[in-house]
């Protein structure tokens, strides 16, 4: 390999796992697939209600960390007071940007809001999901773009105020992962720059998520303009959701149980869609 | 300070903050109170109901280092792909069981469930509160006793099947540790033995949780039955709930936000309840 394609390949690995990278060797990624801690939905009584609730969330396992010099998650033992009881726990090591995980406004910026302050108000909220799968089916590198909302808006009316808008391209962060890998080259699904603008400036939207590993498609990596553009904003993101299939385009709950880390940047969540 | 008195002063302390210390010097604490992130309650749409909700979970800021030698909780900026772009983000240094917290059941044992494997059927459930704080009023170790149990039923009914007992006792994590240290010897509210025997074997309950940061009171620390019992038996529990005052005695549906982390043995956690 030329130095310049091994400069080019960090980038790309970089790019992907969000780490800058050393230029330490490359491990293989295991091939193992993604998968939500339970696929399908289960119900739970609500006084009189019977509620739907869908996992939106990625079993975070060390499957996620693509760059083996660089892991995003790892544990130690450490013995707690009640040992001699046989307690047992961990120090965690963890990049914030793991498995589904939120983007908080100071991921891109010192002084914006960071996870401890945001509330619960904002991240319990009505749950949008656009379905872009066809075109990203076609184009690895597919946007969701003004187009795709407005589509979605003829077919089930104005987005509702205050929601979360999903895009649901049908990534798999493992299968893109090998398949960035095997092309040499970094490709994700994403919103687009001005779908991103027309959410802020002609709709109420809290948030925005993705079934990628990030808010910007491929091309826009790693200069991250939605990621800029929306954070700067005060809102949130949520990359690596997950199970969107099987939550309904309008009408359900979206809950980011998300941990208020004072000062962090973001975390892993458990994101659930209740109906 | 005698020797045995400096011993016994490190194993409180160790016990109250669940690592064990390695002598070093013991800073004093910070004297802020626990805090909620939104200490009141909020609405939120949900088709043609408004629910409440309210936040559960003290904002985890670097206060819950109680043991500065052994710090909790810390972070390290890490530079992203997008540093250029202005992304900022931290490398965690975390103890699993640190603020608002689930314990899973591997909290206590090699080879139970581990929070990766909670489903989130398990985390959605009805939640019952049961106030003891009369008694912890006059009692810094007062248990949750079966009798609370009973008294509790007499009003609401009959426990509802595969809910979470929260108890609320008015433990604040700051002003318990401000008393630990100024008596010299640890206390806290929990669950008794008896009690949690009761919820295991004459009700279908799939959690507790208290406001306190241990599930056994002072006298049981660090032996552990409560933990032990009932953390093998496949159920989890939450310490360092909050806010618990905003919510009704029964009626509400809880959310444990935990990120599913496969192997952790508990994990900060965002809980709140609808209603």
């Amino acid at each position: 390999m030329q130095k310049e394609d091994a400069l080019r390949r960090r980038d790309f690995f970089a790019a992907l796992s969000g780490v800058a990278i050393a230029g330490a060797a490359l491990a293989g990624a295991e091939g193992a697939l993604a998968a939500p801690v339970d696929p399908g939905s289960s119900k739970v009584r609500f006084g009189r209600h019977a509620l739907t609730i869908v996992d939106l969330t990625h079993r975070l396992t060390r499957e996620f960390n693509f760059d083996p010099a660089h892991p995003r998650i790892a544990m130690e033992s450490v013995d707690g007071s009640g040992v001699k009881a046989g307690m047992k726990m961990h120090r965690l090591s963890l990049i914030e940007h793991t498995g589904t995980h939120i983007d908080a406004p100071n991921h891109f910026g010192v002084g914006y809001k960071n996870l401890g302050d945001i509330p619960l108000s904002d991240l319990v909220v009505p749950l949008a999901v656009i379905d872009i799968a066809a075109k990203a089916a076609a184009s690895p590198n597919a946007e969701l773009e003004p187009a795709d909302i407005e589509r979605w808006e003829r077919r089930h009316g104005r987005l509702p105020d205050g929601c979360c808008v999903a895009m649901h391209s049908g990534a798999d962060p493992f299968a893109d992962m090998a398949r960035t890998r095997r092309e040499g080259r970094f490709a994700s699904t994403g919103f687009s720059v001005d779908a991103a603008a027309m959410l802020m400036q002609h709709r109420q939207v809290k948030g925005i998520a993705v079934d990628a590993m990030t808010l910007d498609a491929g091309p826009n990596v790693p200069n991250y303009p939605v990621h800029q553009n929306w954070l700067r904003s005060g809102r949130w993101g949520i990359e690596g959701i997950t199970n969107l299939k099987a939550t309904p385009a309008v009408g359900a709950l979206l809950v980011v149980g998300a941990a208020p880390i004072a000062e962090a940047t973001g975390m892993p969540v458990r994101a659930l869609a209740l109906f």
